[in-house]
């Protein structure tokens, strides 16, 4: 069974390193129980939308993002049982390419870079399996498995099959 | 009709760009008749290869190669009549990651960011052409039409449907 598994928000926990240095750079706080009910922009003043989206462009950005919890381990155990590739849609941030490759060495060294895809459009890759945070890029994968990786942005998709946390992929995939 | 192009020894010459850092380096010359005869490593001493292969990481090595002729002209042709990908098996060389970002805006600009992959094994990518330099890439593609691009190293391959250059991929696909 083969498996594209998504990095950031599924791997990378991009969305709270967004809301850290939202809350370093305005010295304030965001309500993590809001962050589930509203979208984050409705959360900050309009005029920093802007700079949260020029926060993935900074360099070390996406180098220092945290593992979500679990995914280490479980992907290992997929990775033993079944031929897992990762991909992003990193191609959007040049800067971000090499720091995707350096945070999968140090976080996920056990994954070969021939199964690490950095690209745009998802839809192209031939697989049963896509575990993805975007229902964007499910609406589009031709494969029979398309599982929702639950973040704050998709709370209210309900086409795919979701998908909590990595306890819950593992009990689907393992 | 989807096609995926290659981009190291297709768009991209690396081949006469390692030539030129061999001879920049060693003050000599490699005969650019011979190379279509012999390998390029049965043209320099044994102890000269693992040298030539250090290039390959030098930062600079990929954005700096010069664009094989024709490419920009027919690809461009390609991207207005088909649904073309950009896919370089580049997560060898981390570094060179943001270098084959850069060296696509420089040179293939309306090549949008969605339709550009970095990765490692080609076999995953659904496609009815690829357009490959590599023997290896072409015989795991599980598309219909599968186009050796002709390069020194690969001359001798005698499997697939030989595309000597930009000129004749154009009388293909166009």
């Amino acid at each position: 069974m083969r498996i594209i598994i998504d990095m950031d928000e599924v791997m990378a926990d991009a969305y709270w390193g967004l809301v850290e240095k939202y809350e370093n750079q305005f010295n304030t706080t965001i309500d993590q129980e809001q962050v589930w009910e509203k979208k984050l922009r409705d959360l900050i003043p309009e005029e920093h939308y802007k700079i949260g989206i020029g926060y993935l462009y900074e360099p070390g950005f996406f180098r220092n993002l945290r593992v979500i919890k679990g995914a280490q381990e479980v992907i290992k155990a997929l990775w033993d049982k079944h031929e897992v590739f990762i991909c992003s849609a990193a191609m959007q941030f040049p800067q971000s390419l090499q720091e995707k490759s350096d945070w999968l060495d140090e976080h996920f060294p056990f994954i070969d870079w021939k199964y690490r895809i950095l690209c745009g459009h998802k839809y192209m890759i031939d697989a049963d399996v896509m575990l993805d945070d975007h229902a964007y890029n499910l609406e589009v994968f031709t494969g029979p498995q398309k599982l929702l990786f639950t973040s704050p942005h998709n709370i209210a998709e309900e086409r795919f099959t979701r998908v909590d946390n990595w306890e819950a992929a593992a009990k689907l995939l393992l």
